[in-house]
């Protein structure tokens, strides 16, 4: 893309409503604009980040073997009626009359939806197991928005709904979405720590937030430091493989780490002292099992093998997709701006032409360009007449992982340089090197984009 | 994607709901699930579809220069108050009270919240031309929605809107929208043709209306025969090139092709008499030029080059994406279910193993899944333990356009059949060379699928 097509709209000053520096940054780097409270549009390049977390969260589930499908934005409130869950979801639910004056609402989560499309199709466990997903946008009216996309009103959210026989087989789904989970957010470049945590409105015993250690975060922690060590990494996982799914549970779930609702001071107290922590973190995911709490008020059964019916177990595991671009700030950030991590970032790579014009440096720069698309990398070049600070500054703010410097003095030795916005090392190369380079560090770190 | 771990509900029976055959053959086909009137689920399979028809409006929109960004699908109502439209709009807008009382909306359109965009971040005539799009789910509180996806309440759509300096410019963008939308159907595998129309509550002189034509059509459309001669094929467009965008806008404007709300009886009656037809058509998508009907009223304007403010040209533009999926059914289909274009199908062939259980059928099937999936392709295996009538009934039902036939006597001499979905024709060969005719079929129709 080159910058003078794009519609990148970069402010100079601090926003006065922005609390938390994902949300500041966000403004400033032209990704959201709020459209009311609560309420954002997703400007070009936050929406080119939101569809790749997007497409990481589809590509982990359905490696997973989960069914990605779509429920609808708007529900009956009649199917809400039948769980018991209408009265109990408060203000937060939006509640909607069509002009029939038939009740309707905002879907808030899918738990009902789900099993009515399960109960009406599937009748025999042969068809278990089974889990769907989708990708949704949500609605939940939060007294006091705030936090930016952390903490909107409208938010996009993966939910996903495991179907099983057994308690045994709906445990197994539970250690799955953890796993898969670990392995999301790892692509993202983020560490998530699962904890124990409580249920709330969703019921159920066994449940486990996903939480990014962050000062802005909305929960307090405790852990064992020693969870921070833990890394999927690139071990290769066989999702059918009961054992090897609860055994990489059991190992992340070992050491101590609770949210403040489930926290145990006794327990924390045995930690050794040196590795206890408490902390503020960014809720970007929970799992649940709830047994057949919505199969047996909605009748979710299926035919089981003596022929008699059985109430479906069943799990529902959300991750928050559009939240996660502010956690995924919050933890990867500098003055100057963004530091987007390989796997989400919105460009590959940004080209600074330092004398737009310069017959050598514009002919450099849409070399560099084409060898990038070659290969399947992204560039954005900012091809403004702009003086190179401008465009540095443009760069380091929207976090843009690597840039290409190109200049009329670098050309006359054959070389550009390579910056990394992380080190803010530099490397004077010659082109088709910098593009080699950046092909290798983006060895698996592709992500489809929009 | 082996059936046996799929979720692909498929009817025996016609649903009696179902008026036209596209609704009963994707509840059939197990595409889709009403939620409540006019609200739908898209299971797995319907989902594939309305993803691959998503991408390929994504990669036409951003071919023709055209920015994705995403609006939400709720706004604020005080917008639509500045443009003078909330009052307009009547009952087919779906009015919300948020719980602080505040009176927002379920956007069944987005002109006002665009134009707000801009005005809030474009200042200068040298950041035009721009034309950003999004695809989202809009709502239309139809008083009696019916035919399934073709006329729901909550449906997706794809809505771009350009901003120019001049109507000249903004004609061009006009154009460049024409000649885009052509193309994107005809990677779907349907004509569409452009039709003059009326503008309705969007305002406006210039508009055109792309219809499907089809017996189970909403509108009475009237054109002269030749214009369904007319493809754009192969050729290489410039979306920068004024002069054949407008080219082949005229050439595909230029023969007699209205709707019944432009229809002119007299100019009809000018074609010669064995061209001139009446039919049924299903629109497919709209484009408008309104000049500065939103930039006067809402206050968008530019610096223009003379340094005095000049309110920009308008126009908007959309696809309706989730009713494609309807009128793709209703163009292509026969008595056993539908038939998908190659650019649309959501898997890329069937296989079918007459014997499942047989070592020998199901080390085939498995070789040329693996064969398939090494070549970019996606399969549909039916590994179920079932009758081939079955299978094959299923298969034609979901309207994959080809399917592979695996059986212990073609194995015996080293072939397996290769079959057309649309003309029924099979041919034996051996499995390595049916895998290299499908790369070879689908070579120039590959989409990104989910």
């Amino acid at each position: 893309m080159r910058l003078t097509r794009y519609f990148l709209p970069v402010l100079k000053e601090n926003p006065a409503e922005a609390q938390i520096v994902s949300h500041r940054l966000m403004l400033r780097a032209g990704m959201i604009k709020q459209a009311s409270a609560g309420i954002y549009s997703w400007l070009p390049l936050g929406f080119k980040v939101l569809r790749k977390i997007e497409n990481i969260v589809h590509e982990e589930q359905m490696r997973a073997g989960h069914i990605p499908m779509l429920m609808p934005t708007l529900q009956s409130a009649d199917l809400w009626r039948e769980s018991g869950r209408y009265d109990d979801y408060g203000e937060e639910m939006l509640r909607i009359t069509d002009r029939h004056g038939r009740d309707m609402l905002y879907g808030p989560t899918n738990e009902e939806l789900i099993t009515d499309i399960f109960r009406a199709h599937v009748s025999s466990y042969r068809d278990l197991p089974l889990t769907l997903y989708h990708i949704q946008w949500k609605f939940r009216d939060e007294i006091r928005p705030r936090f930016g996309v952390m903490r909107g009103r409208e938010f996009l959210m993966k939910d996903g709904y495991n179907f099983d026989l057994t308690k045994e087989d709906a445990l197994h789904a539970y250690n799955r979405h953890l796993v898969s989970y670990l392995r999301t957010y790892e692509r993202m470049g983020l560490q998530a720590i699962p904890m124990r945590a409580d249920s709330g409105p969703i019921g159920g015993d066994d449940t486990h937030e996903f939480l990014v250690l962050a000062e802005t975060g909305e929960s307090e922690v405790f852990y064992d430091s020693a969870v921070t060590d833990i890394q999927l990494g690139e071990r290769e996982i066989d999702y059918d493989d009961v054992d090897q799914c609860r055994a990489v549970m059991e190992e992340f779930t070992a050491l101590y780490a609770r949210t403040d609702e489930t926290h145990d001071e006794a327990k924390f107290n045995e930690i050794p002292e040196e590795r206890r922590r408490s902390a503020r973190g960014i809720e970007v995911g929970q799992i649940f099992y709830f047994g057949t709490k919505y199969s047996a008020a909605m009748g979710a059964t299926v035919q089981g093998p003596d022929g008699k019916p059985v109430e479906v177990h069943m799990g529902s595991h959300g991750i928050g997709v559009s939240r996660l671009l502010g956690a995924i700030i919050e933890a990867s950030h500098d003055d100057n701006g963004i530091i987007w991590p390989e796997g989400v970032t919105p460009f590959h790579a940004g080209i600074v032409n330092l004398k737009q014009g310069d017959a050598e440096a514009d002919a450099a720069c849409e070399a560099i360009y084409a060898a990038m698309t070659a290969v399947g990398l992204e560039p954005l070049y900012d091809d403004r007449e702009e003086r190179a600070g401008a465009k540095f500054a443009t760069m380091d703010l929207i976090g843009l992982p690597w840039r290409i410097t190109v200049g009329p003095r670098g050309l006359k030795n054959g070389v550009v340089e390579l910056t990394s916005r992380r080190t803010g090392e530099n490397e004077e190369l010659p082109p088709e090197e910098a593009v080699q380079r950046l092909a290798a560090i983006y060895e698996g770190h592709m992500v489809r984009g929009i």
